[in-house]
Parts: C-alpha cells; structure tokens; sequence
C-alpha cells in the first residue's frame, strides 16, 4: 500500500469510529418537545442567534412571538424584515432603551411589566411555537421583574413550545431550568478599535 | 428625602456615570467598514447568530452570500426561507456531510474546493454586502483549503463587505485577522440530555 493510500485509510477507520460514537447518541436522543435555550455572555451573538431561529422556524412554517425587553427603537434590520411576515411573526419592542438612558428606575420597571405581560400570553398559546425573550435577563439584574413567576410561566408553556432568552448575566436558575445553553464569550470586538455600529451588521 | 427617593437618585446618578462612560466609547468608533467577524466554540449559535446577521441585513435592503462548507441536506429551514429573497440571496449547499459520514477525505477535499471557488467571487463581488461562510473552519482542520490564500481573499474584498466566518477551532491565524470573535461555549445542550433536533430549532 502506498503512503497515501495509507493515510486515506486510517482517515476512514477514525472516521468510522466516530460516526459509530455519534450515531449512537443520535439514537438515545428521541424525546420530541420545544426547549428552553439561554444565550447568554458578553459576546456578540446571543440575540442574532435568536433571529437565525426566528428564520429556521419561519422556514418550517412555524409561528413565531419576538418581545424584546430593553431595545426602544424600530428601525433595526431584523424588525424591518421579519415584520414582512405579519401572519407568521408578532414583534413587540417594549423596551424604553439601557438603563443608562432612561436613568428613571420606575420608568424601566414599567416597561418590563408591560413586556412581560405580552410575553406570559404568548407563553400560554399553544399555537406559538417560538417565543423570543430578547434581553430579558436585565429586568432580573435591575429587579423589573420576579424570576420564580417568570421560570413558572416557562415551565407551564405548551409543550413543543421553544424559548430563547437572551442578556447578558443570566441567573444561575434560569440556566439551571434550561436545555441548551450557550455562553457568547468576547474574544474581540469591532467596536474596540474604533468601527462604528454598521447596519446590516450590528443592528 | 425618603429612602425611596434616595436609591432613585443614587440610580440616577450612577447610570448618568455610565451614560458618559458609553457615550465616549460611542463617540471614538467612528470608522465605517466592513468587519470580518469569527463565531466559534463548541455552543450551539455560531451558524444561527450569522443567520440572524443575514435577516438583519435584508432588512436594510443588503445583498447576501451564504456558502456552506460542510452542510450537504437542503431542507433546513434557514434555507428554504431566505431562497424567498432570490434578488438579495444566494445560497449555496457545497458539503458532502460531515467528514465522518463521507470517511473520504479526497471527496471532502474537492467540496470544499468548489465551494471556496464559490466564496473566492463573492468576496470579490462589491455588490455583495455580507458573505456568510458556514462551517469553513472545518476545512483548515482537515487541510481541504489552505488557510493564506482564504486570508488574502478575505483582506482583499471590498472595503464594505462583511464576512462572517463560522465552526468549531478557528485557528490562531483567521482569529488574527478578524475583527469581532465570538466563542460560543457551550453550558448546556438539550441533545446531551436526550431530546432529539427538532426542526425549527436545530436545522
């Protein structure tokens, strides 16, 4: 056998112990429900990975229920695309901006309520299949909203209904009472060296 | 003034220290340019945030490029929904699976090939505003493409062109060069404990 031909064969035998370990776990993996997914982390990425579900869902034909809990304006991207599909999609910004902004606790404390309200709704209608908690984690950092009423209304959602919550921080019993949980760690970011926020790209 | 009053002003006054804090940092990031942006770790997000990225971009009317490197079904959601948009997307599937399911190392090679072929006239393409390549790092892993050659065609692309690289182990080199990196890391996974990829959340 020449080197090559070698070298093509131990790829295949690895290969092939691989697939046996991977198929194995496809094959002790078949409960079917909707999960609770945390992004979370100072990285970019944890609400942009909820808008790429919010697209796969769409793309099964799914219905979908975005409330976002700190954003106030509405000319980002993904609003103006995502609201092209009014039957499939309901989008509620419900935010009044950072913190550092509205500077008025009371004023914050408000919106979360009202954000909330919308949400627990859709978190009770089985006909959703993917509800989107946009930066929902600073309403528990700030106190806007009561965790153990919020982890019960998740807990009691029909059950092929899929969550995404997103924020920076989450508490250890959101991440506690999640399926899949990813940490966006920061390695590097544009905005660092002095690039601007781009549309298309930040927002 | 009543305790109450008190931690509203302390809040205020702490948040208005911040404000100016992020309002400077704002103010410095004033470059306008495409970004290379770099999602990996072993979370589940890397594809999904550059999808999110995609819907965001349509939104301001962008034109897209999505070539996947490993991916070889077609009928995931992301897929089927953005094919909506033919005048702003081109998507291209040019995987043969993963490498354990091929187990020919030759194949996966000229996949990739046809696929960086794809990608190279992208990049090349000032029409294109963003350029998604899904699952390329793999292809440095397994020596398919050879990294400085995607690096000089990635440095060479159009000044507003944004590119995002995504999968597991970005070498050390496309961190390098890149501008924002996200490390998705993984917490959690709903797979590890049992329930299977679900349509809609999974592909």
């Amino acid at each position: 056998m020449s080197e090559d031909s070698t070298r093509e064969q131990r790829h295949h035998d690895r290969m092939q112990r691989k697939k046996e370990v991977i198929d194995a776990k496809i094959a002790a993996a078949q409960e079917e429900r909707g999960i609770l997914l945390v992004n979370t982390g100072n990285g970019k990425g944890k609400s942009s990975a909820a808008f790429g579900v919010v697209a796969r869902a769409l793309g099964h034909g799914h219905r979908v229920a975005v409330v976002q809990f700190v954003k106030s304006r509405s000319d980002t991207g993904e609003e103006g695309f995502f609201r092209k599909f009014p039957e499939q999609v309901r989008w509620h910004v419900c935010g009044e901006g950072f913190t550092w902004e509205t500077q008025d606790s009371g004023r914050d404390t408000a919106a979360a309520q009202a954000a909330w309200a919308i949400a627990r709704e859709c978190l009770a209608d089985p006909s959703v299949n993917l509800v989107v908690l946009d930066e929902m984690t600073y309403a528990f950092k700030y106190g806007w909203l009561d965790l153990a009423e919020v982890l019960a209304a998740i807990a009691a959602r029909p059950r092929l209904q899929t969550v995404i919550v997103t924020g920076r921080g989450a508490p250890e019993a959101l991440i506690e009472a999640a399926d899949t949980v990813t940490e966006m760690g920061m390695l590097k970011h544009a905005f660092k060296i002095g690039v601007k926020a781009m549309p298309g790209v930040e927002y």
